[in-house]
């Protein structure tokens, strides 16, 4: 129920017709008895600096999410970035800071991990290998690599990317074992972030015979539901975790990117 | 429920804590079937066209009810006026048209006039009075005129607001038989559109023995409800209206203005 105190948040891409976020969200803000709304905005990206400028203008809009188009353009458009999202080059939340300025993160790697511990995955002193180094892949393993693994192995096609990503994480995880490595073979999670899975003609984005009891393999693909990927580990006796968690935790950072610091209130009874 | 098609509707103004209008028009939406949805923006005077500049840069922004303090502001950021805003000087409403620019209209009369028909109550052959005129008794008495109603007649304490009243009248509605008066008697209709008994010690409008059977008494104060002209209309054996079918009016004035030209969508199933 919306009223005159309820907070604002904004879905912003172009466009926006196919969006499921907002009504995700709005569950989400209600089942937590909070005062606040998601709606869609549908912004062309000639429009973006415009709208967003207007928004601040507007005393109870406190944040969004960004979405295709804008992940990248919005990036210059934040007084305050964290680490992460600077080293993805891209934003999905934005949050008001003061009255002017917005502050930017991105949370698909928060997503990726917060997926994990709901279905009861732990992430510490495990050995985790992750297989792509695209701007999924890159979330996911700096989000992991925040969590203490015991170590981190990363596979790639492109040996350019491979080592560009080795060294982001090495040089900001002094502490960290991450390797590079071509062999998903004894580690205790196997992630699966490339883009290989979606159609059906992909080749598997790695040999599904080096895994089996006691490993999981997660996967980013979302559609199909159970790639054949993680059909093959089934096969081989390994647990597994499919792509739709990785959205489902990312709802759950982005409510509580949010709703941090109490900045909205209880709905009234 | 919010999704990606939904159109987006703001209500505009400052302090924005206490308005009832987004909870009333959202019941109207959902009521109706259409997929729009209203939300408060609360935007201080300086920011206004910065708030609605950005505003019109979302393709699904629509439009705005426009309360305190804006109401005059608002005016001059609209490409297209209806002349009743012109006459009235003042826009609670706002609707988008075309990519940059918005239409505005003021509804204030509409509502009563709506009102008026929700209770059965016609305005065509009537005899009417109108005691003040002021901003109320103004949109009200231009409303009425545009619907033929027999004759108009204008009461008001102050002698210069009434001669205004009834030159702009006059002007604009050449066929109309509209005086000037002090007498309430001989009319079907009598609204008290003057801010008399919102507080108890207020005199009442009008001398309540100039009414009796077959005559209504309608009122634009909302609070008390059964004002003391009302309680002593009734008592004369009249009909009354209270001011509260004023604002329901209005609230059905704005859905129509809003949802003209088919411009929502259907919500879907
Ligand atoms: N579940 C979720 O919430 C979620 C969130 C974000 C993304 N995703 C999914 O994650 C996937 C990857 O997205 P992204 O943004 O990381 O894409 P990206 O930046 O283009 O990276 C694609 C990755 O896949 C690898 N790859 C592509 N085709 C390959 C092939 N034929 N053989 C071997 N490797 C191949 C690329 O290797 P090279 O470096 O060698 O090109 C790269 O590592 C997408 O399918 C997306 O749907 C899911
Ligand atoms: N129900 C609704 O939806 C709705 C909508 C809009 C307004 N309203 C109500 O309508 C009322 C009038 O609003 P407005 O904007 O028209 O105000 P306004 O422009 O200030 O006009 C006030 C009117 O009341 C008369 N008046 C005030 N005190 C008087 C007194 N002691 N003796 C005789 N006449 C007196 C004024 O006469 P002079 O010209 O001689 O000063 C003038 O005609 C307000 O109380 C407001 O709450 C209701």
């Amino acid at each position: 129920m919306i009223g005159g105190k309820t907070k604002l948040f904004g879905l912003v891409g172009h466009p926006v017709a196919h969006v499921r976020t907002p009504q995700a969200m709005n569950a989400l803000f209600e089942q937590n008895g909070l005062d606040a709304v998601m709606v869609p905005f549908d912004v062309p990206p000639a429009d973006l600096s415009g709208a967003l400028g207007g928004l601040l203008r507007i005393g109870n809009f406190e944040g969004a999410v960004v979405t295709v188009p804008h992940k990248m353009a919005v990036l210059e458009l934040c007084r305050d970035l964290t680490p992460r999202a600077r080293l993805a080059g891209a934003v999905n939340v934005l949050r008001r800071v003061g009255e002017d300025a917005f502050a930017g993160d991105i949370l698909d790697g928060e997503g990726f991990v917060a997926g994990l511990t709901t279905a009861g995955h732990s992430v510490a002193g495990r050995r985790i290998c992750i297989v792509g180094a695209g701007g999924a892949a890159s979330a996911i393993a700096v989000a992991l690599a925040e969590r203490e693994p015991a170590r981190l192995t990363l596979i790639n096609r492109s040996r350019e990317r491979l080592l560009a990503l080795h060294e982001r994480l090495a040089s900001r995880f002094g502490e960290l074992d991450v390797g590079i490595g071509e062999d998903v073979g004894g580690h205790d999670l196997v992630v699966n972030a490339t883009s290989l899975g979606l159609r059906a003609d992909d080749p598997l984005p790695f040999d599904p015979e080096r895994v089996g009891p006691g490993v999981l393999v997660a996967e980013v693909i979302m559609t199909p539901e159970i790639t054949p990927i993680l059909h093959a580990a089934t096969g081989r006796g390994a647990a597994i975790h499919p792509g739709r968690a990785m959205l489902d935790g990312q709802l759950e950072a982005i409510f509580r990117y949010f709703s941090a610091d109490g900045r909205i209130g209880r709905r009234q009874a």
